[in-house]
């Protein structure tokens, strides 16, 4: 049976992105689409790739009629969703939110690096986190309370949190750190991680040929990474990079190891990195090559690897995603697909070109 | 019911397209992926995309057991698919070719172009040729004949052919073209279109930040163009250029129009254009915006768009495809699932990301 | 000794680029560069790669005591030239437009295509035009009344416009040419031909791994090639495409031959076309290989080769240039250089980089 | 009066590099480019962006007549050099050597990572280090023997190694870190960096639009960052990233800061770092800004960047080059100038386009 879901925000390109999966999803059929800034337009005419796949035309937010959704999917830029959530939620609708509203458990942090209350402070500790790997349990949870006719909440995590966490938590978790030492994540994005606004950050000539950091010592996902790993500011160091190319997230994660035991040996790491994501369909550990991004850019994939540093105690773990993937749309689906019920991978079997 | 398929050379670009098309087909079954020089090696050593998605490993061509396949697609380079396909063929093996063995209706110009002697003329000359738009008939005649159990052969066009065409054919098969005109075609190509093989061409540092024409005035590709549009060499001028991305291919097409008949509208020859490929599900005719590759990106599908110049009496048409996809492994696809009996698109249902 | 130069409309692309080439001439020196935007702003602070090399800041247009210049570069849009020249020359100031405010003979062709009314039309008569190696001697004898103390106006050949005429003026000067053929020329830009702007077009994500034709029949820049090369709206088909890289265009331009006279042999061509360019330090012909724009970044050089299509009795004509250089700001220094007396290529001698 | 220079290995990408900043040197004048697999080749028909600017051919080592030069450049592979540099400081020719062959103080090192005999140890110990910022006195003693008619040996530092302790150094020799930490550099490199040769690494399908690290918890750079920064093996931790650019390198070293001091504010950190390279033309610290390579991309500068991270008592310096600039061809010409007495920056002034 078919579950109706929208789309709010789907001009940016994360929601786009989501309706491009949508389109293709086996068990859930989109029926809106909404842009108070595009109403009217057909898919196609902003988007051609859509031409010839869709007629859907986006609507503006208020005649979308939202409350026929089982789940509404909203992409709206930071401090929006705040306001759009709610709404939904009494009328029954499921909601996974890609945007940073609902991502902490603690809504000081996200005042404090937003720059704006939250108001919604109930619905947020009753959120679920939308990071399937490392959360499994709370979407688990939030697929029950669905089940039961409940209109649910996931706030799903960004992108440079998504592809850092999965890339130390084996580590971390696994009780390879060191608890006193500082992990330092230095991560590259592609421009598609800045957004569709145009800007001197977007414009191809000063994006393209170009490699530089942005936001260092002070970047907002810091505390998002953080509460996810159990890393406090002065135990975590993360630099954002941009690089030129549209679509593709690399975190290099270097963490300390426990000097009160013994090295691991490579293989040691290397198989409890493949425990720990064994079950899990859309994260691969790759035992003996470093993750690229273009092997798993258009896809829900995460691949991570893992190398032990020895003389300098540590390890050395990078994970490549699609920052739109995995790290927003995707990851959004594949929360719908848990909280709904469906296979985790439903909708995402997309192999990325091999070039 | 699953039909077996196999690909031959299935390490290279077009090869590699082709698995990963057929391995989210609804209908084909890949069981045999062939390459000599990679026999043994998981694809997903490879080529990192397919890591999670499949197993499979290449084999070595002699040992592929291709004759279990009902179809086989051959990617192996010009010149090499002679010596492969009349061995499947007599094995009861229908062969989809992507080289460039089996397309020329006259196999002497075949062997002036690819200065080797054609030594399969008999089974050229009951070849059908892939481009299903353009010979649609063609291909629903082999489809009779695999009905009735027969091993037939498909020569597929090629990417500058495929999308010269497209752009070209409304006009020209249309009548509004001048018979006694020069047909000019520019068409610029990503660097796939190169191949796998690494040379000056292909080099990241010489192919980045450059443009360039190649093959002026002798391409290779201007007697197959010719020989789908019916323009001989003195009505042809075809050049190719290379551009530094990775998938997709544009070619602009000026046609100079009749002059015995009053110049068409922008309307007639949009809505000529329009109606000429309204059943055809992999063409989409934009009527007012120009074609772009990245919305094709990965895709099977063809956008053209035509507009009138009145003052020259012509018609400039353009037309967008992924050279690895319409241009190869997606139309190698659709004419497979044509001959085969199953819906013209399955399998070729993706949507190119929006950015 | 040297000459006061000052650039007004800096901060934009061609303004910027005329700047750099002016910290690095052996004759000018950059007393004034200006932007109303930036007024107050450090060169390096907006561009970093002037960083070490000037302490130059930006100024207002009206602050910037242009008066004691003996040449100004003037680089603001296209329809704001015609407001800042006149009082220039007024004051005795030399001006270097690089704007289509003065590149047109017939003030009406520019009114129809700029939608604005051209007000001086007195200015506009007495201008040479920048295009030098196909316009010297207007500029020649705007050196000698330079010479003499008065001050002169150029107006600047486009990108398009240059790579186009300097591909095709050999064939069509040296009487090769069919006067009843029609021209066809396919031009492929970098983006940073589309300005600084930030728009869809100029976005990173939309530019990148794309090719698009724009503009098409209807392209403002044929009126500027037809000019020059002395072909009307029925006898000149231009369209221009958007590539993904920073600086290079590419024009292919196809000229049908004469059928009154013989076909010329290739060895023929060639000879034309180096001899055409023999005096020319700024034009070099590529006997055997296909120019390529990589190899002209940054440079005022354009590379131009040309082939016989014997069949289709054409000629194959393609330049290589930077947009921005021998395009832009490069070849507006060409012209001041020649205006003002000196070697034609003082500050020009960049070689770009071989990758 | 200018000095006769030589490239060896002028074919290569340093060597390349070195030829076109020699073309327009100052005092240095180019008379033999090697390439035994070039040789008879003039430069333009390889590089044509050389087409215009010179006549000269490769040469064949052996038939070079290098004796006649007073400084040579040896811009062969790692381990060849070892073989070139020796004959010719007997003939009395200054060797600016860019391989790894001279860099290290302890040929154990060199061995170990470069698996071969260092058969030039004497040589060796009687060479200056080819960094100028860090090693300026070295140089200095080396142009006080050239001065007195000696041909000495210049070892110049690899391209990772100079962006890395560039940023590194003011914090480290300044005495801000932590003897007992850490530091963990992670550096991206443009795909010049992977030299001339086609390999999958270098190869654009692969190259585009991707994102990895490579040689990590091994890359042979290491020793080399540590050797300048007094670091062993357990004190830095360097993982070379790659990214889809031809010129440009980043590194971002991350180091903690020593607890038994008050973390400096960010104003003496920005203060310490500008004083470091107050007197060293070809580095930019840019007190507000973040580096970006575009911005050095050709030229011989580098860009440094450095902010305190308080909480985690670390600084978080970053370093902008183009790997083949100040990271290869433009050190090397800058080591030379200081040995033969000339300014600093002779035939280094290029300003990086701004777009």
């Amino acid at each position: 049976m078919t579950i109706k879901a929208g789309v709010v925000g789907a001009a940016g390109f994360a929601g786009i992105e989501v309706v491009r999966l949508l389109l293709n999803h086996p068990d859930f059929e989109l029926v809106a689409a909404t842009s108070d800034a595009q109403a009217g337009v057909p898919l196609a005419s902003m988007y051609p790739a859509f031409a010839g796949a869709t007629h859907l035309a986006f609507t503006a937010n208020a005649e979308a009629n939202l409350q026929d959704c089982q789940v509404v999917f909203t992409a709206v830029p930071h401090t929006a969703a705040i306001a759009v959530a709610p709404g939904l939620i009494k009328q029954g609708v499921t909601v996974i939110d890609l945007s940073a509203d609902f991502r902490f458990d603690d809504p000081a942090v996200y005042e404090k690096w937003y720059k704006v209350e939250h108001t919604e402070k109930d619905l947020l500790s009753q959120r679920s986190f939308g990071q399937p790997e490392l959360f499994r349990e709370g979407l688990q949870a939030a697929a029950a309370r669905y089940a039961a006719g409940e209109a649910v909440l996931v706030g799903c995590a960004g992108c440079y949190v998504t592809a850092t966490s999965l890339a130390a938590a084996p580590a971390i978790r696994g009780g390879f750190a060191n608890p006193e030492g500082v992990v330092v994540a230095d991560a590259i994005s592609g421009v598609t991680g800045a957004g569709k606004k145009c800007t001197e950050t977007t414009h191809f000539c000063f994006a393209n040929e170009s490699l530089k950091a942005y936001g260092v010592a002070s970047h907002r996902h810091s505390p998002e990474i953080g509460q996810i790993l159990g890393l406090d500011e002065a135990h975590l160091v993360f630099t954002p990079h941009l690089a030129p190319l549209n679509r593709g997230l690399l975190s290099t994660v270097n963490i300390p190891l426990d000097p009160a035991k013994p090295t691991p040996t490579q293989l040691e790491i290397t198989q409890a990195y493949a425990s720990f994501y064994a079950n899990d369909p859309c994260v691969t550990v790759l035992p003996t090559t470093q993750a690229n991004t273009a092997s798993v850019a258009g896809t829900n994939q995460a691949h991570v690897s893992a190398v032990v540093h020895t003389a300098a105690n540590m390890v050395i773990a990078t994970c490549a995603i699609d920052n739109l993937g995995k790290g927003a749309a995707g990851q959004a689906v594949q929360c719908a697909n848990i909280v709904c019920g469906l296979e985790e991978t439903a909708g995402l079997g997309l192999i990325s070109p091999a070039v």
